[in-house]
């Protein structure tokens, strides 16, 4: 996983305030708002590839197919959050991976690293898919070109 | 993971309806919904253990050191999950893993598969722990005596 | 409010289960939860309105315009809450007032009571609506026909 | 309630960014959120009046005895919510209440304003208790001597 990636490694960042309320009995932010932290940076992610350019009735929705989480230090209310996502890998044209870090700013240490596996999915036909060219291609190209 | 176990071989099993806001924009069951089925789960097999008759202060907490989930199907209210969870490694004393398996009510059908990796924790000196004799005896009770 | 009632008088009663990841770092259950209770609660109301069996089309579809609670004893896990629905009021073919009461499962106690503002809305024009005379007869026969 | 109000007659002010997940299955964000998000404006408020330099045991902390929620307009992923929040009465040393102001960033239209009543509780004694004096100066220099 992203344990030893940098924040600029990631072409998706975004800042979360963590809020009172998403510490759980133990007086930490719950494990399942890590998941809600990644999927927010993971949506941020599709937004730059900008696929509301493409026929909207074309494009696989991307789904997950499985996600986790390595939590390595407790995060705690006031601080915000900082996610990075990046795609590490297109196994094949249904499916990529994903990688997130999850940046405390207060303490500038990284309290969690995220993989997510992500598959093309046709809401019309109910079944799986495959990602359009263009979406690899956008995603290479965001990627730097490492795809 | 668990995909091909039954829910008769965990020991913790909890039923938990499917409440219409825990879907999302897509209209299914959102991800972080899953973890925290898990989590539930998890707490169930904690107290089948029956900690609380061991010296409070003496015993260290199980926190949860890394989770993951594989999306199978999805879910969708109206509907309940029956999740069970089942200790299916002790590595050290200092931490075992779980396994996790969700399963439809409605459909009968596995719709996701989890694992966890649980370390001890001592809360009074914030540090990694060890899981006592005690503990330890009981999971391998629980389990059947596999462990 | 609905604190002198008794949860024979709601026509739709549900049973949630506490969860462990529902109380926050009081101890108690989050008062955002009741919340869910009582959403959880009002759509089964509708669900008891049979509304699928109008043209879904023509329907408008209630939305909550106002939500109030009022927090008389805390909730905390394991326990399970009791949650009833009842319309209390139909102001206008445009808007209606309902009811809800939370009883804690382990204590037999009134933990909340709660009251609505549900408004019609078109969302295919996106402005409010009126209900249709079935929606509202449908009401008035599931509350014994004292609207 | 707070609907003729502006941002700036609110002490505490956070902004909160929408995420993707706080919608619900209406593609909206679901009402529970709004209350998350008056509660962290209500935290806001309470670290505004400093109330650690007083002796922490001797304080009575604050809890949440009613909210209510007037919901004027969606809102909607991606936006963020601008959150004020204001003590505008102290009906007695047990009791005062709260106004909130929700604003769409995107819109700079009001979305939503709230009402809170909040009342000293001793977690010592598990009983109903009073705000001590210093608080109630601290609200009443923070409001500007209104109170």
């Amino acid at each position: 996983m992203a344990e030893h990636l940098k924040l600029e490694q990631f072409p998706a960042r975004i800042e979360i305030p963590i809020l009172w309320g998403d510490m759980d009995a133990f007086r930490h932010v719950n494990n399942t708002r890590f998941f809600r932290y990644m999927e927010s940076a993971r949506v941020k992610y599709i937004e730059l590839l900008d696929l509301f350019g493409l026929d909207k009735d074309a494009v696989s929705w991307p789904i997950l197919a499985e996600a986790s989480c390595k939590f390595i230090a407790p995060l705690a209310y006031p601080d915000s959050v900082i996610v990075g996502c990046r795609t590490s890998a297109i196994r094949s044209p249904e499916e990529l991976e994903q990688e997130y870090l999850l940046v405390s700013s207060a303490s500038n240490l990284t309290v969690a690293v995220g993989w997510a596996r992500i598959a093309a999915y046709d809401f019309s036909s109910l079944r799986k898919s495959r990602f359009p060219e263009k979406v690899l291609a956008a995603i290479n190209e965001l990627e730097g070109g490492d795809m």
